[in-house]
């Protein structure tokens, strides 16, 4: 039986902010696919790092959580995400990733969207997330990926990062195999990033006792291609990595 | 104190056919960087896959292999092989990737050189890896880069995987996240590779319960980039991925 996506209430409600051009390739694929990366999350403690205004809260209340604490460096998103949950369950702190040690309590599910790439040292993230997780627990994070990350673009290709050659579409790629930070323009802002290649993470990773599970660079679903064809992009240069790893 | 290669025999040697342009970035890096890579050999029965001339077979025996066993899918470089070594301890055999099951005794250290990316089914390869392999045992690998091997070139960029902007080269990457079959131009021959991406990679090694010692993606010393310059891309784009797995 085929599946009726257009009749799913939810589904709508996104489809028809995605037409009026509001959804972001954040909502279709990086939110989504790291929801479904989730273990089982009953009963779990969750700890979101850089969890911006909450917008995650309330999923892993759905899916069960005992409680759920989110983080973050910035005062307004964390003052955001307190006016807009109530919820016995749910709490909100400011707290920089860098941080980490000043917390003493532990968390079954520790997980971070799109924020592992501003943090200068990954190594210590990773023996800081370790301290917090019993055996057991889960690190679960997304990042931009790191074939992204790494290419520094010059000013004559500043807004754009790929080019025609003859009829098809290329990426531009370069310093992939230089990790460290990267300045980026972002609405007109300068943000700093840390590009990592995929042997320092994987590295990294291990020397710091966790068990990969698994790794994902997903692809658009023919349904999602239909009603946003630019996002068949991500066959060339996916977006973002999506890393699951267990403390054993 | 300060080192003085050009005083070293053997690098003098390589030196000076490097001057004639005569080694490759397979000499220079795969070749290097893949026996950095080995574990203790004293003892150890090992098995090349994709072995070609045997070039090899003498390093591991110099490091105290009990045994090496080559194979090739090529006759012709097998029987240069034969012809190149006698020696009671190394042995080579006409053989397929695809068809490892025919062997029956065990080795602790199983090795392949640039030949993983010409295999289809990379999944059934670490299967009889795994079979072959005792605890402890050792897969270690070099392929090409994935950033390399998904990009399709179009004609009008089949000799040049780059281009330049301002003053800036980049290199030019697509199809990233499309697994499958390349048909690629080597030497005026048609040659057929298999990309995977690295999550692909990751998830099939752990699958078949390998653990992952190490993933390398290597950049040139100091020292090479000044004999040749030309692998300073090395930083914008890698063309080795070097992986260390092991049987626990």
């Amino acid at each position: 039986m085929e599946q009726n996506i257009y009749d799913n209430a939810h589904f709508f409600k996104e489809y028809q902010a995605m037409r009026k051009g509001t959804l972001s390739a954040n909502d279709l694929i990086e939110i989504p696919e790291i929801r479904l990366m989730m273990p089982d999350l009953s009963g779990k403690r969750v700890l979101e790092l850089g969890c911006g205004a909450g917008g995650n809260a309330s999923f892993f209340i759905e899916k069960g959580a005992s409680f759920y604490l989110g983080t973050d460096i910035s005062v307004n998103m964390i003052n955001e995400a307190k006016n807009s949950f109530e919820n016995e369950k749910v709490s909100f702190q400011v707290l920089k990733m860098e941080d980490l040690s000043t917390l003493q309590e532990q968390f079954d599910v520790i997980i971070s969207s799109l924020a592992i790439h501003y943090v200068a040292d990954f190594d210590k993230l990773c023996k800081d997330v370790y301290r917090l997780l019993p055996k057991e627990g889960y690190f679960i994070f997304s990042q931009e990926h790191p074939i992204g990350t790494g290419t520094i673009l010059n000013e004559e290709c500043q807004k754009e990062d790929k080019t025609k050659i003859g009829d098809k579409e290329y990426y531009l790629v370069s310093n992939y195999n230089e990790n460290g930070k990267r300045i980026v323009d972002w609405n007109d802002c300068k943000v700093v990033k840390y590009h990592r290649n995929f042997s320092y993470l994987i590295n990294t990773i291990l020397l710091n006792q966790f068990k990969i599970v698994e790794f994902r660079e997903p692809t658009p679903s023919e349904e999602l291609l239909k009603i946003k064809p630019k996002l068949k992009n991500q066959f060339d240069k996916p977006y973002f990595l999506f890393v699951s790893l267990k403390k054993e």
